[in-house]
């Protein structure tokens, strides 16, 4: 492709709303431009991105025998009705009228769409399993639309949906899409990791998110230093810290009216916060014998709320009781509280319960025990994984140390079980001709996200550094004044003509503009490979090549220049 | 592709509300699954065609030197208002309203955002001329939507605009659209016309159909015998026929009290219909002398509205007068309406002006004269271009005489002048410096209507005869019996093996199913070339070769299939 017959649209400003670095490079670059709030128009160089992405999750999917359909984007709304979830989706889904009043959404997901096509369609278990998918459209109405494609409102999705017969075949089709997902993002040169993920709302036994590693992420992951173990820090499981020390302190009441806090807490007294306990009350489930439970994590610790709203103990969603509630139930204030003589059910983390010689507070307004020993001054209590995990915790997976790394989520992969088969009836006949209903998968790929989070992954200062295998071209030429250099112009051409023969993506830049002008550019669009053509390399039978992520430079033999990106793409 | 491992879901019923044969092929045939009107499910044998589709135009796209985006689907209100059109798009545009409670719609058309896009991103006349276009659902919602994909609500269209300074380029990127339409629809294998079309309300001067021609098609187009003039049958030029004989018989007044239409004068009386004149009366444009007009054509022709629409003395849009205005202006009632002593403005056809010894209303209740002459009996009145096309009429480019065939359009290519880009303020500098208002055009290609429209010319009593290279699949492979001889499976798994290597889409029929259904089901489904694998012709060493279109069977030797199919679609 020439420059001049494309629509090469470089900034030098960034956009004042572009908060992420993939946002300011894409709007920068000239991949995308904003129609309105998180509604995007690709322009040439970003969708030829957009469409290598995409046609590298369709050959996995297909290699993964999945099987491509396409769905409308507008979804009558019955079928949101019968699955409840015209109710559940909120504002996120978009709705609209059509010309006779009739109800429809704009698909935020196509679960209701395709459970009802296969309940159409399939009729006996010898068409399963069958695992269908689109690459498609999709349109979320975001509360606060940000950071570009990236969390737009209307985005490109790869979702797929399996359906089966038993638990043995959904399990090989999980794993195909696990290897499938894996494949993608290998393909693309992304240095990522699978991580288990909490299923959440949808329900259903296995979850998987595929991250792309990134320091902007806004997700963080636990992964060993020693395994592939990896999981979202919301799953992740935090082991015991060891055995418990024996107690070589008194266990003594201190005043301690300053300190509300643990930080005032440490900051006050000679106590390390690693022997600190901090104490949340929340709401225990309804039917249980106190309205409140406690929640136990060392001081320098995180509660993990996923974690403690699946104690059968707990009210779901988790609810932190009032001041008035706790004061109340106990009789001292949230800054004063601790297991010494706690009226209420507790529940201690691991790592609490392997504490010797701690403080907390002594359910006394202004007061903390310090010195407490388990058993000797108090029972211990019920011990549950309650906290997110940190950097140097034991891997669960029983090998190395855990690391934090922060990710973006790109692609999901869920098994569903009968949920929505159940509420929408779609059943097939087993061999014994009983009807059965179908259990169901769902695997999605963020195929716009994926091209920001390459860029959050893949950019330096002065711009983008594609990998290959999505490059919106392999290679640019960029002849030096050209339009002054006979010689120039016709080794460009010549160049330009020969290595697109050769079946390699071009992007000859074609314009009068300076020398500065078209590096700054081609530095920002991120091209790897770069050949520089000037009078005086042609004088020494050379082109210039560099590479767009190294930096490097070097010289090319005119007559080899072809041969070596053919060995290159190969 | 084997047919275990996708989804075949063949009907031998036609849906009842099929009311076209491609609609009913699609359905019968598992391409597509009504998700509710006008919104279809493209199941994967469909898929795959229309992906085919949608690669022919991106490529002959591509060629033509116009450059791929994407635009979102959801529009927001505010670039409607600036053009006028968020009020003239009425019913059909679909529109909702976001979370924050602000208007969008869902695009029908991309103009406005195109617009807005390129006035942004053009400054200079030297970016120019550039051909932005799409691949993109759309969405419109259709008062009556029916056969099935041929007139969807949502639907895949091909949108581009193309941007100019001068005329000059303006005119070359329509003749280079006008050629890649050619193309694409030359390699798809399906005969076509390119028709002159009436610009209508969008105006601008120049403005062709691509018509695939079919039975069936809603619209008529008028052919020469003898050269390339084709036009939409409400474009076509009528010309005069010939030149107007001698007077012969005296102007008579008749009675004619039962004769209150053409069919029961010339029913009733020894008139030929071509010696007849039909008296048609309109309201004139606003300010004329006289509020009404009369328009004239032959007993056995018909008014051509567009044409009678553009008559400077005629209201736009056309409305023909109340019987009651025909009596307060004229003194006859509309069943008795001539030339002679006419008080009213009159235009008559071409043919009506070479007519002699005719016969018309005398603008007397139940009275007609017979015999009239132009000057002799009335003056000539001012004569214009104001019907239909007929069969056997000389074509207007001079070679031949018309024919009429029926068509479908699948495309449109239109110059719009300067109506979006003066309404939106879209300018560039000129080489002065001047700011400029853009010239554009615009270029649709209904990608899904063509899938139908391909089924409509391409078909017989028993199903789809695809052409090859918009075919699902280019092979089927019909093993008979493949489960209980072993022979049969291994030469059907080792061609489909083969063949695949080679390049080949295959669809292998591994299912247990009987021959009979096996082969209605793949003559159905449309594939245009079957090998049939069974034992006795394993004996001879041959499998059976049949093509769909034809019928024909052929014998191939096992040992020479995979050169056949690669030298017939190298």
């Amino acid at each position: 492709m020439r420059t001049s017959q494309t629509l090469i649209s470089t900034m030098k400003e960034t956009p004042s709303d572009a908060e992420i670095v993939s946002h300011q490079l894409m709007m920068r670059a000239g991949m995308i431009r904003k129609l309105a709030a998180g509604l995007y128009t690709w322009l040439p160089s970003g969708l030829r991105v957009l469409r290598k992405v995409e046609n590298i999750v369709r050959e996995e999917m297909n290699r993964a025998g999945a099987v491509e359909t396409l769905m409308p984007v507008v979804q009558p709304a019955d079928l949101w009705q019968e699955t409840g979830r015209w109710d559940d989706m909120g504002a996120e889904m978009a709705r609209l009228k059509d010309r006779h009043d009739r109800d429809f959404v704009l698909g935020p997901t196509h679960e209701e769409v395709i459970t009802d096509l296969v309940r159409n369609e399939i009729k006996s278990y010898k068409q399963l399993p069958i695992n269908l998918y689109q690459i498609q459209t999709k349109f979320r109405d975001e509360r606060r639309p940000r950071f570009g494609v990236m969390r737009a409102r209307e985005f490109l999705m790869k979702d797929a949906y399996s359906f089966h017969l038993d638990q043995e075949t959904m399990d090989e089709t999980y794993q195909a899409m696990y290897d499938a997902y894996c494949r993608i993002l290998e393909r693309m040169g992304l240095a990522y990791r699978p991580v288990l993920a909490d299923t959440g709302a949808i329900g259903g036994s296995h979850s998987h998110e595929f991250q792309v590693l990134a320091q902007s992420g806004e997700d963080a992951i636990a992964y060993s230093t020693e395994s592939d173990y990896a999981a979202n820090i919301e799953k992740a499981e935090a082991l015991a810290l060891g055995e418990r020390g024996e107690a070589t302190q008194e266990m003594t009441l201190v005043d301690t009216p300053n300190a509300k806090t643990i930080a005032e807490l440490v900051a006050q007294f000679d106590l390390a916060i690693e022997k600190t306990v901090k104490t949340l009350i929340v709401k225990a489930v309804e039917g249980a014998e106190h309205e409140l439970v406690a929640l136990m994590v060392r001081g320098d610790h995180e509660l993990n709320e996923v974690k403690a709203e699946k104690l059968p103990l707990v009210a779901a969603p988790l609810t932190f009781a009032s001041e008035e509630e706790i004061r109340a139930a106990i009789g001292a204030g949230p800054g004063s509280l601790g297991p010494v003589n706690l009226p209420i059910p507790v529940i201690v983390d691991r790592s609490v319960a392997t504490l010797n010689d701690f403080g907390a507070g002594a359910n006394i307004d202004g007061k903390h025990y310090f010195g407490i020993n388990w058993e000797r001054d108090v029972a211990l209590p019920e011990v549950a994984d309650l906290r997110n995990v940190v950097e140097g915790d034991l891997s669960p997976c029983g090998n190395g140390t855990l690391k934090i790394a922060r990710g973006i989520e790109v692609g999901h992969i869920f098994q569903l079980g009968t949920k929505y088969s159940e509420s929408m009836n779609a059943t097939v006949l087993d061999p014994n001709g009983k009807a059965t209903p179908l259990i169901m998968g769902c695997y999605g790929v963020g195929v716009s996200r994926i091209v920001a989070a390459a860029i959050e992954q893949n950019h330096d200062d002065r711009g983008i550094i594609w990998p290959d295998a999505i490059a919106p071209y392999q290679v640019a030429i960029l002849p030096m004044n050209m339009h002054k250099s006979h010689r120039v112009a016709e080794l460009a051409e010549k160049l330009y003509a020969e290595l697109t023969a050769a079946g390699i993506e071009v992007l000859f830049d074609d314009r009068k503009e300076r020398p500065g002008v078209m590096f700054a550019d081609h530095e920002l669009i991120g091209i790897p490979h770069t050949i520089v053509i000037g009078d005086r390399g042609i004088d020494d039978g050379n082109v210039e090549y560099k590479v767009r992520k190294t930096g490097e430079k070097s010289e090319l033999a005119i007559d080899q220049v072809v041969e070596f990106f053919k060995g290159k793409f190969a």
